[in-house]
């Protein structure tokens, strides 16, 4: 950690720091301030009834007092809590002042604390300092984002584990084991010429590195169910232009059920609206109505509405009507029928006749995919339909202790630290020199370390922060 | 004050309450708890490294720990400020929660804190309890609700002189003036058949009831002020279908002013836009276009635009061109200009020539209104359009420390003293019985009285504290 590039980055980490903590519209604002000058920074605006200023005051204490302005006006009258360094959220001294939630009072506190020395934080610029000052590791400060955007007692639980260091502990495990491997080869390496030294049985050497890669590819296999835990598990509804997609997933988002809609998370993509159905999320997929058509522009539309099916796991396929001209989407339906579930939705079942239940059960019976009679509309069949949801979703099992995975940096990382445990057990396996095997297991702890943040270059720290809300 | 129906309302002081008192969205939420149990209520979902319970720390300190869930699973990690009544804002013991900014956290700690004895406050509970234990008194509590609402540096330093109790200082005053007063008119009573006892000059009587006049009609005269800079001088915009009206409005609407859209205040009803233009608060009101027309419905419309006109201090009537037809609008415009302010705005003029600039000034020029040509398009002649407003809104000049009064029901009450120290002096002039005078004495420190809450009813306190917002 260079911390001239910080500095370019507009990042100087011997600013104090400063930014509303809390969100829009309460009755009350907390405003944070971080940095060497936090505490004579607030002194020089803030005026207790009993003269004492905060500079006298002890670390985790609680002042009652004013704001006031260069012309000596009240601001506002606030309650300010003092942590002294390192006992605060960011090793720093930390000032929280807790103002009258008025935007016009949140402006003239900020401005004040700008022209008494403070600069406006940066995204994310709180835990950042948090991690340069060794209060938490790299994987500890992310999981502080994933606790806030976390919106289900399964994704809270997991974000919450991480944030309290299990993951880094495991971590942490993994590298003493292979460090200890490392230094039994280089051991090896250092006194080859030695022929009378006695080294570490390869075989035992082999046990160890099979253990490391059976952690660590137990960890890298959890990203499936962290991500569908995090992100909710990705389910498309398709079917052909007024089959009623739309009146479904209204139906499906209605009042009774947690609704998280167009929420921007911290460490993800776009994210479409998700339903939390019996403690599982789900992440219902749009996509257009597919028809046949010979409208080239039209057809674009179709092609992503496929491209969707793919990227989900799940497809709810509504049918309105059996079509005579379904071919393309029958077809498609069939392939993706092999690796993804497929459930088919006999919408508007309220209209129904029994002999057009009939028709419509004989004209797909030959699919083989599991089907429901529903009527979005009216809301009937959709506890089926949830039950079923949640049936086949079919989560792993799993403990509250156990680590999963969920972000997908921490993923790749896995990946390729699999990868270079698994060219160290081929090295053992085929007698290949230690000074081979000792660099691909070197390569395997960069890769766990940088999880923790411990050999992250300055990009991809300004790469995790800048997704942070301000404040944090 | 009854606590009996208090208990009626839900609102039950011996019971422990929590809320939310921060907005949604940030970093950081914080959670009010305040009522005889809020210690041992926390104590019982709050662990602390130290294992030292809130019950055994002193106030004002804050503690670091976790919120543990029945299952003793850790919710989230917290920081936990401790106020010990009666040096809290509500006048008990106060517990603030500190939490990640999640909507899952916050909601399973409220949960967490009904389950363990608390109930969810109602809007303005925290407040109305700080009144109820005297912490202050009704108007500075209503002048909470103003500063949290308060969008600009006037209207906020107001409130802020309201909570902080110059206005209720400025009301005992009186108060005791007319105590006084009071018994020297009953010490009159009581030994009127003493004829050898000397009593207070009428003469002096009529003095004192003079000063106090002249005050109480000071503070209520300056409601129109208060008015303004709360609510914004209500401006209505009024002009022919296409004259360019919404164009105008979008123009002041400008990125490069303070812009409060659509924010429902707590004592304010139906707001449009607001605009600060150079420290001054204008409100604009919306009007449907005008245009002769013979249709009944749209005729409704037109009469609403006209009862705007009359609620609005200063017209500005949009002209595009120079109408035939415009009789109706000029009998009302040419009605209302001998009590309103009224701009005449000729649009469009980037498409004007030089003649019909002439036409247009000569088809208007009687009925002797001052005239701006602007384009709202282009933004010519905004700012001499603001200098014109800022000009014409001529806002009484008044010092910082001058006692402003905002609120209507203040005002109200205000003018219901104002009439009976009118009776008083009336009385006193014309030589009445001292009974009389001394019942419109007492019925004047009863409206002064009620504007700090001495004399109010549950139904005046429910009607006031519905309005806050939820955690204040």
């Amino acid at each position: 950690m260079n911390s001239n590039s910080s500095i370019i980055q507009g990042l100087d980490p011997s600013d104090t720091i400063c930014a509303p903590c809390t969100g829009s519209g309460g009755a009350i604002t907390v405003i944070r301030v971080s940095g060497p000058h936090a505490v004579s920074c607030v002194d020089s605006i803030f005026a207790s009834p009993k003269g004492l200023p905060l500079y006298d005051r002890k670390s985790h204490t609680i002042a009652f007092g004013r704001i006031l302005d260069a012309k000596r006006e009240i601001v506002d009258e606030v309650v300010i809590s003092l942590f002294r360094a390192p006992h605060s959220y960011t090793g720093e001294d930390v000032v929280e002042i807790s103002c009258h939630g008025s935007r016009y009072i949140l402006h003239t506190v900020l401005d004040l604390l700008v022209a008494n020395g403070c600069r406006m934080a940066k995204p994310g610029e709180f835990t950042r300092r948090a991690f340069l000052n060794g209060k938490m590791d790299l994987s500890q400060a992310e999981a502080v984002a994933d606790v806030i955007a976390s919106d289900s007692a399964a994704s809270h639980r997991v974000a919450m584990n991480q944030m309290r260091g299990n993951f880094s502990k495991a971590l942490r495990t993994l590298r003493d084991q292979l460090l200890h491997l490392t230094s039994l080869m280089e051991l090896e390496l250092d006194f080859s010429d030695h022929e009378e030294l006695e080294f570490a049985d390869r075989s035992q050497l082999l046990d160890i590195s099979n253990q490391v890669q059976q952690t660590i590819s137990k960890l890298a296999n959890s990203f499936k169910l962290g991500n569908a835990l995090k992100n909710g598990i990705p389910v498309a509804i398709v079917g052909e232009t007024n089959a009623g997609k739309s009146t479904l997933l209204n139906a499906l988002l209605g009042d009774d059920k947690a609704i998280v809609s167009d929420v921007h998370g911290t460490t993800r993509d776009v994210i479409e609206d998700t339903i939390n159905v019996r403690g599982v999320t789900f992440r219902f997929i749009d996509t257009a109505g597919i028809r046949h058509t010979d409208d080239p522009v039209e057809s674009i539309g179709i092609a992503r509405s496929y491209q969707k099916m793919e990227q989900a796991e799940i497809i709810l396929w509504v049918v309105a009507e059996a079509m005579a001209n379904d071919a393309p989407l029958l077809q498609k339906i069939k392939e993706i029928a092999q690796e993804k579930k497929v459930i088919l939705l006999f919408n508007k079942s309220d209209i129904l006749s029994e002999s057009d239940r009939s028709t419509l059960a004989a004209h797909y019976t030959d699919l083989g995919i599991p089907h429901l009679f529903i009527s979005a509309k009216c809301g009937q069949g959709l506890s089926e339909l949830e039950e079923t949801l949640s049936h086949i979703a079919d989560l792993p099992q799993y403990a509250s202790e156990d680590t999963i995975v969920t972000n997908l940096r921490h993923y790749e990382a896995l990946i390729s630290a699999l990868k270079a445990i698994e060219r160290v057990q081929y090295g053992m396996q085929s007698g290949l020199s230690g000074d081979f095997i000792s660099q691909d297991l070197r390569e395997c702890i960069h890769h766990l370390s940088d999880i923790i943040g411990e050999v992250s270059t300055d990009s991809v720290l300004q790469n995790i922060f800048k997704n942070f809300c301000i404040g944090k």
